[in-house]
């Protein structure tokens, strides 16, 4: 998994081959071939590893630490990591290539199956820090399930347009869902 | 072009051939091959194309006629058109299709100035629906290019999404989009 990583960094998507990937793999090559017919049954793999990893160590907003976060804190932590102004190269190589995976799922049901779980995933954490800022009065009494699904269409809509336009304007985008936030969901109290 | 545009919708990017583009060429096949020495070259112009299309039918503010429209109802018209809850078959595989040519641009320089001007262009009508509401006094004083960019943002992750996973809950993010324009853009007398 971890010499898929380093080879979609370096070739992305449409540069990828096995071997490629089994230069980075410090085992013996045949196992790679051995295990995967193709690039894609490899990735597919991947997403759902990637899945895991988010899940270990994106923390469960029932855990007592979360729970001990304000939950305006606790969204603009999660709105600077998935909206960060500027990233570092090898990230920004690893979202070209999953905007090119992403793709593959318009044709692909098995890449369609590992981003709706993804997407599905992102919805929920998103949707639980909401909720539990409606629970405790710091935010207006808004759908959470809505709000999530809003936030992270703006968010993927921003890694795309990271990687495939000149100028995704990512800091005027983050500029405007602050905004957002702080007009359509921090309770007036808040706001005072 | 129309030949393009019906072997997109029939066999997205990753299916497509110009083969596939000759055999719903009504004319000289030779002079398909005569002319475009690989897909992504015919793809480039087609986008071009596209754009063209684009501005000639999304009039300019500037003319009389979106002059005499409400800003508001301006805007909301634009959003019924890319955020609309469902799309007929077509309009579906083609936005598929759109989706990944849109991946190429993260490592194809010709796809991604294509996708820049595109969205560019978006962004700038955009903006002026803004700027027309905020010269009007019908929308707060905010900044016509920001929230552009983040309207465009949200578009592109719909669209997106849409493509690519099982439920885009497009619905949602339409109702928050409208809540977003009712707290944040909407002038206060508006509201009253």
């Amino acid at each position: 998994m971890a010499a898929t990583y380093r080879a979609l960094c370096d070739h992305g998507y449409a540069g990828l081959t096995i071997q490629r990937i089994a230069e980075r793999f410090p085992k013996s090559k045949s196992l790679l071939y051995h295990h995967y017919d193709n690039k894609d049954e490899l990735l597919v793999e991947f997403l759902g590893f990637m899945l895991d990893q988010f899940e270990t160590c994106v923390p469960e907003p029932e855990d007592a630490e979360a729970d001990a976060m304000d939950p305006e804190s606790h969204l603009r932590a999660v709105l600077d990591a998935m909206l960060a102004e500027q990233l570092p190269d090898e990230h920004h190589e690893f979202l070209a290539a999953m905007v090119e995976l992403r793709a593959q799922a318009a044709h692909d049901e098995r890449y369609r199956e590992q981003f709706s779980n993804h997407d599905a995933f992102f919805a929920d954490r998103l949707a639980s820090i909401v909720a539990h800022g409606v629970e405790a009065g710091r935010f207006r009494d808004v759908d959470p399930d809505r709000v999530a699904s809003f936030l992270l269409t703006t968010i993927v809509g921003a890694m795309t347009r990271r990687a495939t336009v000149e100028s995704a304007a990512v800091d005027e985008v983050r500029a405007e869902v602050d905004a957002y936030v702080e007009s359509r969901l921090l309770a007036p109290e808040v706001e005072a």
